[in-house]
């Protein structure tokens, strides 16, 4: 069935996911590790900012289109929830405005998801932040939404710059959110790890106190483009 | 006497205030549940935020009227405070300056006063935090202010888009700030309390794994209004 | 030799650096004192915040000019530093991008370097306050930057608003960022000391319930313009 | 019958206009000088911009206060309209959608309405300005809204920071959009008058080469304050 | 050839482009009734604004995703550009430098492009207006750029919060800018035409004076809804 | 006489200026020539936009740092200005306040000035376009400032990014403003002249149809960092 781009008021029922083991490896190694795993994409606007402090996490992705200040999909989303997921919201215009709370969480933890992604604005951040659902949004606001306009659950949206297909990756930590191609997942944890086996040895040369401008030999190209010393 | 729009240069010393039982009461309830009891009004802009995290507090308004980068009133308004206000500062064009800092807290927390609420900037945000002193703002700037431009205390003013009157109840949490008008504090609280009440039992039923698309008995409307799913 | 506005690609190697005592003493007097004692210049814009809470520094800066995208300058300026620098980069255009994260930091820490000023932004937030290393930026981000155009190390910039000369002293807490201009340094510490004990005795009195309207003797000046209590 | 803030969902139908040839001169004295004329009261934000260029008018406040991405409330407020009216629509949420395009400036037109202010976006801004039906927004965009949501017509609203009431006298050129209670209209623009002959004599004075330090004799109190010459 | 979302340095030679009457019925039908058309998906930002006034346009994308700062790829784009082609540029993080000037024009205008869609800056633009080259941008700057990074032309990208495909119809006018997916360009065209026969009745009987309340017939479901006058 | 950085209510009486032949000259090159023919240092901020359409101009700087708010500078400034001065003025914060209008612009043009560019706002832009007085700001308000606190005339200041000396020459067009420094002016009209003949050839070239691909030989190169053709 035909779900493309533009395509309305559709709820996409059984979306495939990553694989658990893959999907946490890929929380542990971090957004800035993966987004470069993968090759600098999926990256979402710096304007993605967590509610909380020091918290990583890696989800499938739950995506919803959503009307501006109407939140009537997020309901509907929920039932479409598995353990592990992770709901990601774009409005279909910008909105500043409290789509989700502490009781939509509850309802969402019920299910076994534990982190929202949304374009727009939460409220009740220190009920959230104590219950341990974790977001990452570009507003907190009180403001409350209405329940009268049909979106779409698990279609293809454009997030805060990022494109997410249901069943994506999402990575999220203090750096922010990038997403993971479903299709990609296994090819971009393995770059993940290269980079970061690679990473331990320079750390510990760095600590050392060896110079990066040594360990990646950039003194003759430094040189070369024409750098003054004086 | 006449203090109505633009009326400028005015100090209004005997407002009336809501009862101190009741702002608290308000202050408990939060900024989301009150917006939403009194029908969706008098919330500020998003862009006011609180410099602690985890706070939640209610008052009464003394509005502050200031020139851009001018805290001249702030002195002047501080003799105006009594035990439980919050000072609600709007300057008349858009100002990001540091109009207050630990000094004018140390007086206005001798006066009883425990917060400050304003749409410009504030300083020593460290020493506020430690001292217990609550403020939102729309900035953090060191930049002094100076004391030069007349100004007004207790009269009507517009602040980070609300419109606040001297004596509406302040509520304020992580979520923002929100303004009861004092002639309705008893009722929105009645029916906060109502709010309260009814989401007892809504979470205890979403925390059991109810669905709201159920709870809410929305699945005949989304039908309705063409909700596919596939 | 000359190393005026517009200079490129040059590394200049042996500035001259303030007194470690002095600096100390201003990075304990804090951003808002030591702005008010030199004169209010020197402040740079309020985007530019803290990744932690509630830490003051204040060190020698290490200017680096960068292009858009572009941290290779950050290597080589990293050969500069010495005990209690910070460095401060301005990109030359604005620019979110993550230019420095937690194998920089550990570079930098090994040459003494405890902190980063930056208009742009960083990634690695986590890990860089778990090592101690301090930054004030305009952003966070993952996203990577590439090793390409020259830029310069230790020529005049300026950075958020601020204009900043190789050494001078960049004193760093909650309230933002301000330079102190290393010829200046000296002065500006005796103001800044006159201020501090000025202040004590007026938190003093405030705190015993004294109003500003008094101590600074307003009533007659504030008459004087027009002010009407009603 | 009350209407007070916050009441929601009332259209109120007779209101008090301004008398017309007074609307017409504050019209004609523009933005800056009206702005002064009343205290710098009034002034919307600055991001409030025309979609043309060179226009100057003035009006009677229709208001509306609307749902976010929901234009309803402008249908029920054309047939509120008479002859010289401006409409003045506050979203309650920070909304960046079209609410507003030829049709329904067609629709006003009909009724004597030439103008729009409204703190949100317009569609259609080439028709509109085909058509000299002059608007002032926040923004352009073609993103329609939805008829779900109720909102007021004719009560107090908060337009871009500007508190305005029903019947007061909207007055908008090239510099922004200012507010002038309607009680207030007479004596604004009878200062107004003063200022305006006033300018015109200093106008020539400073066409003649005389400077505004001497006409206004401020070398005394520069003096004073200490500005040097060197 | 796989050229799927983070394929990077790719260059897709021969791309499929909508018929040529179709796109220009397009533009003629204009952003917001496109928009609408096809279920009020594919606008771009209200950040994207035109350098020039009263123009529309309509063409196929030849899409670019370029590294910030750098505007290699559009040389290399140029060569992919056929008689009504337009060019679509995301750059992979925010920038607002000046990508494009009058130089890149001429050579895009000898190959039959004759607009630009672009989520950073250009420059030139006194000569690109004087030229007859169409920009949309989100900002102008006189900032050049390097050529040092690879970038990819005509795959997917996000361009200002909107998803592109090579070959996907842009629209473009006073606005803003929609995007039409290949697919579906018929489809939108002939959903349009109904929309534009049917307004031009609504226009005739709104200027007649009839009232959208009326044409609509709301004032049922208004009522329903509560709405009260007074 | 020192007027170094921090100092603070100085007016400079006579300052340097550069040949008004080469500053014309400057002025005809334009903005992107000019800051790329001087290393692409000096541009301001993408946010200083011009109030008028197609003027381009140059002039010696005449700078002023003022308080926010606060005009009473310009009128000191005025006194110095000389033909074909232009003022640029910083504020110490930022501020959106309308410091100018048409009554300064009468007096400024009386002494031979024709330009202001201001890291701020100013009003009567109408009157301002018809008087044939260009300014570049970064707001348009009709909110008036206050003449109490002194700044300074004639010293370095930073205005929307960019370090600004007095007697600096501005180039100012629709692109934006760059400062020349004043010792460099003549040999980056030198270098402008180089690239404004090399310009010339290229854009023959390229209206001919040849490719910059061809023109630039960037083919190998793009070849050898790895771009694929599919």
């Amino acid at each position: 069935m035909k779900t493309g781009r533009g395509a309305m008021a559709v709820v996409v029922q059984n979306i495939e996911r990553a694989d658990a083991e893959l999907v946490s490896r890929l929380g542990a190694a971090g957004v800035a590790t993966v987004h470069e795993a993968q090759g600098r994409s999926g990256l979402m606007s710096s304007r993605m900012r967590p509610i909380q402090q020091d918290k990583a996490i890696a989800g499938s992705a739950v995506t919803i289109s959503a009307a501006p200040g109407d939140n009537w999909m997020i309901h509907v989303a929920i039932e479409q929830l598995r353990e592990g997921d992770i709901m990601v919201l774009a409005p279909t215009a910008p909105c500043d405005m409290g789509y989700f709370g502490e009781l939509l969480a509850t309802s969402a933890m019920a299910r076994g998801c534990r982190a929202l992604v949304i374009d727009a604005g939460v409220r009740d951040t220190r009920d959230l932040r104590a219950m341990g659902f974790h977001v990452w949004s570009t507003a907190v606001s009180a403001q409350g939404t209405v329940k009268e306009t049909l979106g779409s659950v698990n279609v293809p949206i454009v997030c805060a710059g990022a494109h997410v297909m249901p069943g994506d990756v999402i990575v999220a930590d203090d750096d922010g959110v990038c997403v993971v191609p479903l299709g990609r997942a296994k090819e971009v944890m393995d770059r993940a790890q290269v980079r970061l086996d690679a990473e331990e040895v320079k750390r510990q040369r760095l600590a050392a106190g060896e110079l990066g401008l040594d360990i990646y030999d950039m003194r003759p190209r430094l040189k070369e483009k024409g750098l003054r010393y004086v």
